[in-house]
């Protein structure tokens, strides 16, 4: 933007929306310093005229009517009422009233990427979305401008905090799963209904942003094997760490052949890799790329300030032009761009952790591993406990196999009438970044 | 550049301008695809015509002349001679032949940023230097643009690669410093002469770099209080160990009242700090904002190829008119810019490492406390352990106190009949970041 002054406009008044008019109104004059513009916030428009938001608005800024905003010479507009529905109808109209969006928005874009992104450009419009996925980790930015020489190979993310934050506290303090997560409600890591967080939908939809950027993968985040940690219990974590593993939920994105593999899964992870050591509400992610090698972040990926951050980061950067060109040149989700294979799941190869409830009587062991053997699965190793009614658990670890044989296994097993509860698969990360 | 091809010459094939020709040769398709311009390396420019760098050259490219690259239609230039001359020359050269330059050259930068960046914004061109510091981590960009929108409060760095190999050497292994020194040298990871990197040259350059970026400090790097690993020795890592922390060499800059502090020396992290799980060759920077918290990246920090794929982003960005913004946008060591203060060394507040070699007589201890007494300075623990001649280690970390007071009491204490040795004097790192 050529002008020197450059006014902005604030859609959705809630805790990072807060953050937000924090920097932008009490940085204003930092900001001209630091790069040359002033970046004015003229309106905020939100339903709630009440609430204090703890910060202290010029009088005339907050408005309920969102034509304050969009018929006004404002240039840039930040979304941040999160959902489907307005936002996708808000973002449109704020493309064809002429502005430039900022959003933090992932479900908005793992569902309209297309959509969106072909009417900006069609409209000569530029989105920015760095805090739409690990929050302030400039993890965005990194893909798709700092390691833009690498051949991407593979990306690693603990990108959802309430996971992690329920597993450090089930790791920690031996905490059962329900006990982990009303400490997360209690204290502001977990909604109250945090379903979109444990069962990996949050998680899988910040990854097919990630796997836009790093490989063109334009896929509908429905299709991508999820798995929550609402499957976890404390003997998982107890096994795993007699395995010398950390149980942590990855968004995967790996270069396979010519195609790329994504999956989302709580995950073993060796207790002395980066990952294992992420705890409570961070957020980290390890890249490969062929030239840099691994490249590894961690930071606080979600709350007001740290997401506040990564906004205005887009703000000014789109004050700059410097989203423009990022815009322009990645051409993201758009038609006239070659989509990268998505490898089918079941032709994936994986290192499954198993855990069977199984009767606890003799040949059963026998009976588990021999289905296993059956379909090709071979064993790394195996744990046996007693639970509570006659039951035992069953742990293994099997060797690395084809995803689709491992299903059929576990299917069969499952139908097995010595079978006490559905079995619980999970993913164990290869070790080869480890001593990092 | 508003041409769909931008051509690129290099000056200095060494081992990093071998890299940086793999990616701009092999990748040539790649980047065009995924950003629209076509990146042409059209010449190479060495003294040596005929050393195998492992890279196969069109016919013609490689040249001894530099007039070739100067009065050639080449719009940027790649300065990897290293250096300080002929490489400041060279690049006034390039800037007044109207090329736009990426250098990886911290010392240059360090030595000679204003003159060069002056000289660059007179004529209008761009000087990129990501891999100038830390290789491969994407660290410039982040201080620079991702974070920007952060007041920075600290940076911690372990920027030089061989001085934590060597301290990991002596870690692990339990290595005297020689000993790892010379495995350093042999894994290809410490030159013949390494005293650039062990005496903390090499890291207090790039602080000086990270420090203008974070802060706007312009600096002579001579005047910032400097220690190198060469006093470290194995005795230190051991007893580190026994206080529960770990010997990182950290660059530190940390924003005090008007001012900012800067530093680099051997330093005793907390072993839960991610700081401290940094092995080997690899770097690490954890930077601290006002609002996204600690941020933590880590990664290859030298190297053929992590320091290419830095510089070939560069190329990029530099193509595509992101540098030009951000050159414009920061101005970076200028005139008109205003300089933060540094804070007088003597006047900072620091935590002591202390190690003292004294008689192993009676009396010694009282003595020596004594006077550390006599200068304000309280002790937080103490340990002594007996060494070869009649003399004993006495280990000392002190609670916080002025550095000017740490200074005058070794000072004093040095100056005692009863001191075998120089006193060594290491940072200890406060715990706030710990947890993560």
């Amino acid at each position: 933007m050529s002008h020197d002054t450059v006014k902005v406009g604030l859609v959705g008044f809630g805790t990072i929306g807060g953050g937000v008019a924090q920097i932008l109104l009490g940085k204003k004059e930092e900001i001209r310093r630091k790069t040359g513009k002033t970046i004015e916030l003229v309106k905020i428009c939100d339903k709630d005229l009440h609430s204090d938001r703890g910060v202290e608005l010029p009088a005339g800024i907050l408005t309920d009517d969102l034509s304050e905003i969009t018929s006004s010479p404002i240039d840039i507009v930040i979304e941040l009422i999160g959902g489907l529905e307005p936002a996708r109808s808000f973002v449109l109209e704020f493309l064809r009233a002429g502005k430039d969006v900022v959003t933090a928005n992932k479900a908005l874009l793992a569902n309209h990427g297309p959509e969106l992104f072909d009417e900006a450009r069609r409209l000569g419009r530029t989105i920015a979305f760095e805090a739409s996925v690990c929050g302030g980790i400039p993890i965005l930015s990194s893909i798709a401008t700092s390691l833009q020489a690498n051949t991407i190979k593979s990306i690693n993310a603990i990108c959802n905090g309430t996971s992690n934050f329920i597993l450090s506290q089930m790791e920690g303090k031996g905490a059962d799963y329900d006990d982990a997560v009303k400490e997360a409600q209690m204290r502001g890591y977990a909604e109250a209904n945090p379903s979109m967080d444990v069962d990996g939908t949050d998680a899988v939809q910040k990854l097919t942003i990630m796997a836009q950027l790093a490989f063109g993968a334009k896929t509908d985040w429905k299709s991508i094997p999820r798995t929550g940690i609402d499957i976890v219990k404390a003997v998982d974590i107890r096994f795993a760490r007699k395995l010398g593993k950390r149980i942590r939920l990855l968004a995967t994105a790996a270069r396979s052949g010519d195609g790329v593999e994504l999956k989302v899964s709580p995950t073993l992870v060796s207790e002395t890799s980066p990952l294992a050591r992420v705890c409570d509400a961070f957020n980290a992610v390890e890249i490969v790329g062929d030239f840099v090698g691994p490249v590894f972040y961690q930071g606080l990926g979600a709350g007001r300030r740290p997401t506040a951050s990564a906004v205005c980061s887009d703000v000014i950067d789109t004050a700059l032009g410097r989203s423009r060109i990022t815009f322009d040149a990645l051409s993201l989700w758009s038609d006239k761009k070659e989509s990268v294979r998505i490898v089918d799941p079941a032709d994936t190869f994986e290192q499954a952790y198993l855990r069977f409830l199984v009767q606890d009587h003799p040949g059963v062991l026998a009976k588990t591993t021999g289905i296993l053997g059956n379909h090709g699965i071979s064993i790394s190793s195996l744990l046996q406990e007693p639970e509570k009614n006659n039951g035992a658990n069953l742990i293994i670890l099997t060797h690395k196999a084809p995803a689709g044989k491992l299903a059929a296994a576990v299917q069969e097993i499952d139908e097995s009438s010595f079978v006490l509860e559905k079995t619980v698969k999970m993913n164990v990360q290869e070790e080869e970044h480890d001593q990092q």
